[in-house]
């Protein structure tokens, strides 16, 4: 049983907008257990249309369609639905009643124009769209079937997460998929790799990983499929349990986690506090602790000290030692670690300091170069890396290698 | 004359990676002139890749085609071109010398499998990858023309910039397209729009607009095709100066500015410098300065003062006013602003003070209220806002607007 994915719109076409309905889609579908054969993406042309209609038909059981059901003259695929199943448009009561009330709510007045959403040909049974106007449309015919969605992301997501992928799942009873992204910090793909040999090498037939690399972050995703969910699902979770007993300082999470969202689980956890302070990530990891809802709850503020004046006066830090080993060096960063955690109070803290680039550097200290420095109640540890002259990836892979330094540090003082 | 875009690889049919490249290629080739008619995705079959071949040829003048030409085995494209253009392989000399030159400045071993990469079939111009290893290949029969290229998007990218978009244009010489995007910051899509209606339906037939938003930034693409470069260009000119009359405050540059680089251009050309103060923005608002190379020279930090305590004994603000006003009030939010520019000692500041949520809110002060000042060497300006209940998105609105209000109040000081 194959799937295709048609998206339509010239916004499409002109990299106005970049596809992600069709990867979201595509992922979903892989997700549930689906073959996804091919996508195709054409513009707003009755012509074009009809003719992707027949072509992802002829290769697939499934077509799944986004965009082109708005209530402009540029949207054709109501239009082109209606040539295709040779059929008439009419208008569906509970989506007239859908676009009436979202209208009324709003307080704004409802156009005929608006009204032509509702529209649907008489050949297909309408989808519901929860939270927009514009229904979706299922197609059975000749073996076949179509399905027309809105191009609004938050529209067809919707719509397939309710409706669509439920009912075609219980249609055609995929196989299962069992799934997890074990999350990584603190080594790169090839050194990961090599990391993992011959963990990777006994892993069983049906369980297949890939490496999906971030700056900063490797994700591995194991994935087995078969019919029998509980078996598939051990067979992934004895892996895991393996994977973490060989680099346990390495993984920080599963799935959905961040790095910033463990560690603030934890410091809610034994009811501590942070703070940071910050020289060449200017502000990042500050910006990712507090991206956590709830982060106010253990985490006091930072200094971000971009001028050496700042370090020595707010910080603490010995202008000597400035002079005597530049601002980027153990001592310093060591100093910013302690000085902001007295200055603010708190159990832990983190403080980074290094060359972002791109200029900078010295033949002593290139660019990339950086101090990183975590304190807690037993002391402070410090490390030296160098993370390349890119500035933007310099200061994400700084940022996520502090806090995975502070997630160790924390487990080692704190042990499960 | 119409072009089509094939990308190849399985990783894209389960959603492992979102097809930047043909978005990439789509603008790209816009902005030159020529029209994308479609794109289509398959995966590694030898199969699936012919009759894409075939359909892509049959629907356009010209095939791009992106993936596949990897040393491994899932890499099937030179094996399907073979077959469709009925020729055999031969080994590219330029292309070995690449090769081997690209490993021997590595110090790796070079194996058969990478001299693989060298191999083109006969039929082809192979194109020079400047940056990789395996050669593009353009394909010329019955006046149609197929090229394939890696799907490494920085190696396709380069290939396309250095080769293959100036040898279509002087083949194909489309029409000159004037393009520029006008940046504004301020105000929603919307409202922008009533606000610039006039202009709008003043604009000349041949000038196509779009609006472009993302959170806290509308772009406003200005484009017109023609043959005469002179004459479009001046008519984008006149249209933009217009603009620039009705709406300065909201524009804030153009195509690939950013705000904080403009920020960062005036102070480092008045000679001034800057210090922060955030609270609900947590840091982000330092990022972003301090995301532009260079802007040690004019920033020199901030306290991030999430805790009630580092706003009174870090800020200076008075423990009276948190408890009468609050800590997200005018009151509170000048006297941080005035308090890091005092205790920085910079000629300018910006604090903010708001509920980013998804808790913390009250019916007086709903979730997405808040506070923003910036102070300057004339006085201290401040303002209240509502960014809504997404606490990344108010987290960047919130950002933004307070540094678009810093340019303005610095453009006020400092007339051009």
């Amino acid at each position: 049983m194959k799937i295709s994915i048609l998206t339509i719109g010239d916004e499409l076409l002109i990299g106005q907008v970049i596809n992600t309905n069709a990867s979201w889609l595509s992922e979903k579908l892989t997700l549930a257990g689906f073959h996804v054969d091919s996508t195709f993406t054409v513009g707003d042309s009755l012509q074009d249309i009809l003719e992707a209609f027949a072509l992802g038909l002829s290769r697939a059981d499934v077509l799944l369609v986004t965009g082109g059901l708005g209530p402009t003259s540029d949207d054709r695929t109501r239009e082109a639905l209606c040539l295709f199943y040779k059929c008439s448009l009419h208008s569906d009561p509970h989506a007239e009643e859908v676009i009436s009330n979202f209208f009324r709510r709003r307080g704004l007045p409802l156009t005929t124009v608006n009204l032509k959403q509702a529209e649907v040909p008489d050949k297909c049974d309408p989808v519901h769209n929860p939270v927009g106007t514009a229904p979706g449309m299922w197609f059975e015919e000749n073996g076949k079937i179509l399905i027309a969605m809105p191009g609004v992301p938050f529209e067809m997501k919707q719509m397939v997460t309710d409706t669509i992928l439920p009912k075609l799942i219980s249609k055609f009873n995929p196989p299962y998929i069992a799934i997890c992204n074990v999350l990584t910090q603190g080594l790169g793909e090839s050194f990961l790799s090599d990391k993992i040999k011959e963990w990777e090498e006994q892993l069983p037939g049906e369980v297949s990983l890939a490496y999906l690399p971030q700056p900063g972050i490797v994700r591995l995703r194991l994935m087995a499929r078969g019919k029998n969910k509980k078996e598939l699902d051990s067979i992934i979770a004895e892996q895991i349990s393996k994977l973490n007993n060989i680099i346990p300082e390495l993984i920080f999470g599963y799935n959905d986690d961040t790095i910033e969202k463990i560690i603030g689980e934890m410091m809610v956890k034994k009811g501590v506090t942070l703070s940071t302070a910050e020289s060449c990530t200017g502000g990042y990891i500050a910006h990712l602790i507090t991206s956590v809802p709830g982060s106010s709850r253990y985490y006091k503020g930072s200094v971000i000290a971009y001028d050496n004046e700042i370090k020595i006066n707010e910080l603490g830090v010995q202008r000597k030692d400035i002079e005597q080993y530049g601002a980027v060096s153990k001592s310093v960063v060591v100093q910013m670690a302690e000085g902001i955690r007295k200055k603010f109070a708190t159990e832990y803290s983190i403080a980074v300091s290094g060359i972002a680039g791109p200029d900078g550097g010295t033949p002593d200290k290139p660019v990339g170069t950086v101090w990183i420095a975590v304190s807690g109640p037993e002391g402070t540890t410090a490390i030296q890396d160098n993370f390349g002259d890119n500035r933007e990836r310099h200061i994400r892979r700084t940022s996520l290698t502090a806090l995975n330094i502070l997630r160790n540090l924390f487990l080692t003082e704190h042990p499960v």
